[in-house]
Order: C-alpha cells, then structure tokens, then sequence
C-alpha cells in the first residue's frame, strides 16, 4: 500500500469575502473553500489543518496549511490543479511534501503578521477593506515609540479576546514595529504564537496611543494588568494580514 | 430668490459592490448612494449628473458629478458632510462651485481611463476585484506597438457594444499607451468621448494581440471593418478605472 504523503501548501487569499478560515455550515470559509477543490480533485473528503485560524474578512500572504493523501500527482500538477478550481479571491503560492511529522500550527516557530492603517484625511475608498482608516490624526511617532514594550516573553492577557479558554497567555514576541510609507501606516509583529485577536487588540491599543488617550509606556502597565478592560479596542479585521509562518 | 449653484463634485469610488454609476430600481448604485446622502443633507431629492456612467464592478480615481442647490453650505463643510455620510467605498476627494453651464459630460474635453492587468503567472487574489488576471503569457511589446493605431480621430463602430444607438461613432483619442511596473501591465487610453464598452472592448483586442491572435497590424483592419465581430471579445470591468475628466 502506498505510504501517506503529507502535503504543505501555501495560500494567498483576499479575506473580503469569507467567513474565515474556520469551516462552519453554511458559510463561505477558506478552509471548506479549498477541502471543496480537494474534493473534486481526489474524489474524497480531505481534512486541512492551517497554521493560523484567520477570522473572517483578515488577508493572508502566506498562510500555510496541510493535509494527507495517498495520491502521487506531483506537486506542480497539483498546485495547477487546484488553482484551476478555486475562485478568484485565493491562490495557492506553492505545494510541496512536508515530512510525515510535519504541522502547520504545531511545527511553526514564528508567524508573522501586518496591520495596515489607512492615515489620509479623505478616505481613500480602494482601501475600505483591506485597511483601518483612522478617522483622527494619530501621533506615529508615539506609537512608534510605544511598539518596543511588547517584545519579549509577556502574559498577553490583557490583549486577549474572549472566547476559547487557553492553558497559557505567556507569548513572546521577537518584532513590533511600524513603518510609513506616504499616508499608510503599516505594524509589523513577529512572534511564536498569538492569543485570539491579540494583533488587532494590540493595534487597537496602539491607536489610542496616536490619539493621545494612553501615553506611551502606558502599554507597560496594561501588559502588567493582565486585564482586557486595560487595554485598547479590537481593531477592525479588514487591516490585518497574515505574511508569513516559519518553521 | 437665492440663486441657484452648481455644484461640481470629483469622487472616488471601488465599483466593487455596486451595480454602476447609474441608480436602478433595488439596486445598489453610485448614483442613488450619493443622493441619497444628498437627500439627507439638503432634506429634498437631488438629481446628480456624471462624466461618466462607470458599469458594474468599474472604479474611478476621479468620476465628476454635478447637482443644482439653492442651499448656502460651503464647500468645505458639505464634503465633510457628505464624506462623514457615504459608506466607506465612496470619497468625495473634492467639492467647488461650477460655473451655471457646466455640465460634468457635455462640457469634459476629455476623459482618462486606466486598465489593469495581472500577468503574475500564480493570480494574485488580492487583485481579482481590481485586475484582469491573463492566463495566458502575453507578447507586451507586440500589444505595445499596437497601441498607437487608436490614436486620432476614427470610427469607433467595432468596439462599440451593443445597446442604446448613437449619432455617431467617431471619436477622437488622444493618448493609447501600456507601461509595465513588474507583473502588471496598464493600459491607458484619453480621448474626447467614448462608446459604450469601448475601453473594455479595445482592452479585450489588445490582450488578443498579446495573444498572437491578432497581428500588430490587425488594429488597423479591425477599425476599417466597422464591425465588432472583427475585433476581441470585452474585457471584464474590474480592471477599468476612470482616472480622471479634464474640461
């Protein structure tokens, strides 16, 4: 009997338009996106696990994800294959086989993710959903200057979203930094793992920041509080992009 | 009495989500999305006229639309409200008082439209609402070299789609040129006036140039024959943008 080969790919996708990563019924989600592709292509219900369980309307660059299968196709004819199929708002930028112990989630050393913040005083409409646009003029430099504080090993409970309870809130951050390019203000955050909505909950915080509202070592102490209520508002999905996972 | 202003308006808008410029009963329009903000402003229904009625799922840079009002509101102050009333895939980059015979299409010298396409050979899904993607390898410098054959004063009548009959089919073109900024291939075209679906069906002609379909030469065939069968099929709307209007 053929030995299971375990299949990496990785995905591109415009998030406007789903419900998310996560297959739920009835809903347009990524993952039930592409297992339908997997589907006609090899005539049986195939299971993907991805590194990251993007909410709906958050982007990805470069989400990873894998599954199993006893078929030998190779891999380019595969990546063409499903491309053929899949609709517009995704794409899968590579496929490759993975050793057998391979996980998207669990084998991933660090996960990078950018938020885009849109700053110009006239909304530009082309970036309704693939930025934030702040409505007030933020102090960057502030923000700037705030990112630092989230670097390193932290308890990041105050900038967790409620939901699923988890065993640890301790991550560790590796980069945080912000970057302009003309009126767009782009957050950068590199880290081993990220509670539910900790990006945007971070980025949420640091607006308040630009606003004025949190002075900037502020965050020190919201991260020393461990308390949600300490902290910003959850930025809106529409900003955030998964860049990339390593492993 | 007040006298009545024309108020002339530049906007910006992701055609995306809606089904045009021009209202239609149930459907969601650019044109019924500013009335009725307008409605809203001036609690009275106003009838707005633009250069260009933009087709379904067609953008623009910079759309110009016109309405009459009695009201004595500034112009600083009605594009703030306005802007702080339409949803975010609209923006009214700027809002002045027209001279009483201005008329945003049949005072326009000239309009300038912009075509996008995608020649990555993965589809970049972040652009399926903003580009063609070309599946095939397309031969640039050949689509390049017939661009110019637009250019003067010709009839038109073979990229002219079907519907409402015209007085004539000549019109004038100015400007017919492609840059190339890495993957993506633009295609930019001004000219005094333009038929219904022309740009798309002149960009669906150049992409079968690119194809090797049609010889370089072939334009010049194609606009002879005054027939729209001789020339490529339309290209679809999400990749035109109305750039701009100059009067």
């Amino acid at each position: 009997m053929a030995k299971a080969r375990n299949i990496k790919m990785i995905l591109s996708y415009d998030g406007s338009s789903f419900m998310g990563w996560q297959a739920q019924p009835g809903q347009r989600t990524v993952q039930s996106t592409v297992e339908d592709v997997l589907k006609i292509i090899f005539d049986e219900q195939i299971r993907i696990n991805a590194a990251g369980r993007t909410d709906a309307g958050v982007h990805a660059f470069g989400q990873v994800a894998a599954f199993s299968t006893l078929s030998s196709i190779t891999t380019g004819a595969l990546q063409k294959a499903i491309n053929s199929l899949l609709p517009d708002d995704i794409s899968i930028i590579s496929v490759e086989d993975a050793p057998e112990e391979f996980h998207p989630r669990y084998s991933a050393k660090s996960k990078t993710y950018l938020y885009a913040i849109d700053t110009s005083s006239v909304r530009n409409p082309f970036f309704s959903r693939y930025a934030l646009h702040a409505r007030h003029r933020l102090d960057i430099e502030s923000m700037m200057q705030s990112t630092g504080y989230f670097i390193g090993e932290h308890d990041f409970a105050s900038f967790m979203g409620a939901g699923t309870p988890v065993k640890s809130t301790v991550r560790t951050i590796s980069a945080s930094e912000i970057t302009v390019r003309g009126s767009m203000v782009y957050y950068t955050i590199r880290g081993s793992g990220f509670l539910r909505h900790m990006v945007r909950n971070i980025v949420g915080t640091l607006v308040e920041v630009g606003k004025g509202k949190i002075p900037i070592d502020g965050i020190d102490e919201i991260i020393k509080a461990k308390d949600r209520s300490m902290a910003g508002p959850t930025a809106p999905p529409q900003g955030l992009y998964l860049v990339n996972v390593k492993y």
